[in-house]
């Protein structure tokens, strides 16, 4: 099966918690947990949603001095100068101010610079007094080692955006997150968040990284256990700690989606959708 | 919460062994275990995909002569008969013929006759040498419990069956299935097919009663894990054993269903969906 012709890339998935408010102090940190996963053989590093300013926000007005531009913020600047230095490749969610809208948004950066932005599509509870849904879609990012695209967060819960990924060629789905407890979690079963990652992941033919937050924000408690799954549907890292920081880390081969998603002679999990008979589906 | 205006329920899953071709021998079983289950409370009862029939066909024309038609057949005309006696509701798959068309179908069964047929949508492996795609959408019927849609084994592998069951008005998917090995299943996690019913049941939160068959017929192994799975995608029963038959019970109030969509204050699952973002996906 295997050729040359395969994508082999180290996958880093960054488990951190950020302080609401705290910029400076959370940047460092990133900074700090990325040099970590590129000496532990990362070259695509995902970080958590909101990962520089914090999540829980107070007022509209609390999240505009801490959000910046994607042209000229000095969050996106230093990712950009360690992603140069460590040749490697950044996901990573910040707060995103365009004129005076906030998006809750995650930049792609590479080596060479800013490769691209997402928006999160659908906002989940106060989101929606500060933040604007995205307008973006859902972009698919090329990069050496094959195609990406993101979502964050609660953008998991539709599988309409897997299926935007996949569609749009993308091998690997990177989701920053801020996961919170979901109604009636029994134990002894993944989080309801891991069950969407693998899910998703396998009905498309996707490797999923998703990297979480831990700790508790005036009240809101996070749920770590980021994961990297893949295109099978099954984690090949983590889920990881529920309550500490921690670096997860695979090798993959993002050929595997193209490869995977073929499932006998027969079966092909894009291929086989009936779109003449989804679209009797009322969209809206 | 509660009041009155609920629909308390009995949902029983049918987890059982057919026998490729002893048709008299199978539908004699199905009423031993739909007695069985009524005598345990259930008024609702799924049964397995082409239980009457065996799943493993060596030629279209062994399945041509297990066939029979919605209106006339006897397998039908036979749980008919039992869903009357018993005042209970079937979903059991059966082979169909349509003139010389054969369907991968289950029938909707209640006290007064036959409510509708649902067509299996997306066929797996050889089923594509003997049967048509389903052309009947994914209709929703009414019972005196609530609204029900149908899907069959690889149709949950697509995330627009549990769109249009849920925008249809549906409160539980029924899914007859004989789920087989999906690849590199891991230990200590449940098999995928109930990660999908799961991450199905929470992202339209919709209850899901999934019937399997067990055994292994002419060298093709199947699952078992039957589950019934509440709106916010939690089992409630089972999943059963990997290979005995066995009959889940679960006491369900489907009025949970439209009850659950509502997550918190702002968000809803189905009224969050970003219809005008989806639209610009190519549907083929």
């Amino acid at each position: 099966m295997s050729t040359g012709n395969e994508s082999k890339l180290g996958v880093a998935c960054i488990q951190m918690e950020p302080e609401v408010g705290a910029k400076a102090r959370n940047v460092a940190r990133t900074i700090a947990l990325i040099e970590e996963a590129d000496a532990r053989g990362a070259r695509l590093i995902v970080l958590p949603e909101l990962c520089n300013s914090g999540y829980v926000f107070e007022t509209r007005e609390e999240a505009f001095a801490l959000s910046e531009t994607i042209g000229h913020g000095e969050t996106i600047r230093a990712w950009a100068a360690l992603a140069a230095r460590l040749s490697v490749t950044l996901v990573a969610g910040y707060t995103e101010r365009d004129g005076d809208v906030l998006y809750n948004s995650a930049a792609i950066i590479g080596p060479q610079g800013v490769l691209g932005n997402y928006r999160k599509l659908h906002l989940w509870g106060d989101e929606n007094l500060f933040f604007e849904p995205g307008n973006l879609g859902v972009p698919v990012f090329h990069t050496p080692y094959g195609r990406i695209a993101c979502a964050i967060c609660y953008d998991i819960w539709f599988p309409e955006v897997f299926r935007l990924a996949a569609h749009g060629g993308a091998d690997m789905l990177c989701v920053p997150t801020n996961w919170v407890p979901m109604p009636a979690q029994p134990a002894g079963l993944p989080v309801m968040a891991n069950l969407l990652a693998m899910s998703g992941a396998h009905s498309n033919g996707l490797f999923v990284a998703a990297a979480d937050r831990v700790g508790n924000e005036r009240g809101q408690p996070f749920l770590g256990c980021s994961v990297i799954v893949d295109a099978h549907g099954w984690p090949v890292a983590g889920p990881a700690s529920a309550t500490d920081e921690e670096i997860l880390v695979a090798q993959v081969n993002l050929a595997d989606a193209r490869r995977h998603r073929q499932l006998n002679a027969f079966n092909h999990v894009l291929r086989d959708r009936r779109p003449e008979v989804y679209r009797l589906a009322r969209e809206g």
